[in-house]
């Protein structure tokens, strides 16, 4: 079983190489798909042209049509005609979906669990990211009944895909607040295979009891540390130290539909996102309804995955 | 593994479903593609109208579209808009290529050995039918210094996809001559399985010594009775009795990109491949080189397949 762990930095020609290609005097760009599969289908995603950069039309290629131009390449230059019917509309008013549980005994200290409601419009999106805000909805099915410790906040962010505005004005608006703790839930419907933090001193051994449970799902209870975190909990982490919990899940076949026309609904296992809904529900409550948090890491996040 | 053997009678829907349907009031129809994998990848293939039927527009849904609306026909009428750019145009002159190995002792006795030059036009027919090409092409190349007993003619057909053209004119202009065999590679480029073939009484034991070599490649050496044989050899058959031998290859992933964007080379095991071409070469051959010949059906060939 492989997991999405090598999709950021395998993301990264696409995402920030079409604006070091233009500072080199590219008129365009074009990439492989990052694909683990492929029926001549093209795979989208983030490309970043910072202030002062200079646009210029990136593409990505299904992989067959990108094996077709390496072996052109191999006989002399390629001479490509670029047709792209995309465009990028003005920014619109939008919303993120905010609802929590009040904390019985700590109300003003926050465990948020979020994921996306914005997706690539080739598809429907149905696992990035229907599947991680059907896992934030059935999380807060599961617990509405309860009362923890702390207060639950489930938040459906708004515009993760492109540019991660709800992220910002969430981090904004509620930049007052204690977060002890962030899940995020954006990377598919595999089942939970583990979970990784990013946090102080001492993570380790405050959450090892806390996932003892999950062993049930067949999901690895030791904790490791990994910087990952998801991309709409970025904005919130920088403000403050924020502990987060990842759900590792596997991703084998996760980016043979990822960001492409296939993402859609008859993709998904749904015991394995019946699995995976059930560690994230167990996940935010047992953070929610600890004794104790877990410490704050002590450093800054790493530069923003795509 | 599996083979093409249910794809005849699973595509009749596409390929003759619109004329019936038009008959009783459609005024268009859409099937789900008849594939074994989709990412989102509609399959195309023959749409059928015969003189005095009404041709009405007849789509094929990529299978995950197809569960969309079957998902909504449950709960009331659906409503659908078809947009369509595809169109047909005019005939043009073309040809078939044909060339020949004469036989040393029996010239004018000639077994065929056939594939198709066309494609559908989605993707560059790497399977279907370029393989079947390089097959043909491949065993014209191992034969090219042997003297065998008897003809052995390649074939390759212009336009069988759209009508079977190059196979009529080929049926027509050589209908005074002997075939004693005819042989079609149009099944993909999967490794070889067994050996299958429609002829007269006898037929058996006269294969069963021919075939034997053939399981050094893993091939069952027991030769079968089928009704299947390809397209190209349709027109042939039904101006005679033409005993034809069919080599079934492994399909287990052949419709997962045949008659869609995604019949690419990338697709093509070349082991597979090399494997079936050299078992195409050697039956060919020892067709070619026997003592005797296969005796001819005494029905007549089944309606065509699609």
């Amino acid at each position: 079983m492989s997991t999405a762990e090598g999709y950021g930095e395998a993301s990264e020609l696409r995402s920030f190489g079409p604006a070091k290609a233009a500072a080199r005097g590219a008129v365009a760009t074009m990439v492989r798909s990052a694909a683990t599969a492929s029926l001549r289908t093209p795979h989208t995603g983030t490309v970043v042209f910072k202030a002062g950069e200079r646009p210029i039309p990136a593409v990505a290629l299904a992989t067959e049509d990108a094996d077709v131009i390496h072996r052109w390449l191999r006989a002399g230059p390629v001479r490509v005609r670029l047709q792209l019917g995309c465009h990028t509309e003005p920014d619109v008013d939008s919303a993120n979906v905010v609802a929590e549980i009040r904390g019985r005994e700590k109300p003003a200290e926050v465990v948020l669990l979020g994921a996306h409601l914005d997706s690539w419009d080739l598809a429907v999106g149905a696992q990035d990211d229907g599947t991680g805000v059907a896992m934030v909805v059935e999380a807060a099915r599961l617990l509405a009944r309860m009362r923890p410790r702390r207060t639950i906040r489930f938040v459906l962010f708004m515009n993760e895909e492109n540019g991660s505005a709800g992220a910002k004005a969430y981090a904004e608006a509620h930049a007052s607040e204690v977060h002890v703790a962030a899940l995020e839930s954006d990377a598919g419907a595999g089942r939970p295979l583990r979970v990784v933090f990013r946090g102080g001193e001492g993570g380790e051994a405050f959450l090892a009891p806390l996932l003892q449970p999950l062993a049930a799902l067949g999901t690895d209870p030791a904790p490791a540390r990994q910087d990952h975190f998801g991309a709409d909990l970025h904005a919130l982490a920088r403000k403050r130290g924020l502990p987060t919990v990842h759900l590792i899940q596997d991703a084998t076949r996760y980016f043979d539909i990822h960001h492409s026309a296939a993402d859609t609904v008859d993709k998904i296992d749904p015991v394995a996102l019946a699995e995976s809904s059930a560690a994230t529900a167990w996940l935010t409550w047992s953070l929610a309804d600890a004794a104790g948090t877990l410490a704050p890491p002590t450093i800054e996040p790493p530069p923003k995955e795509h």
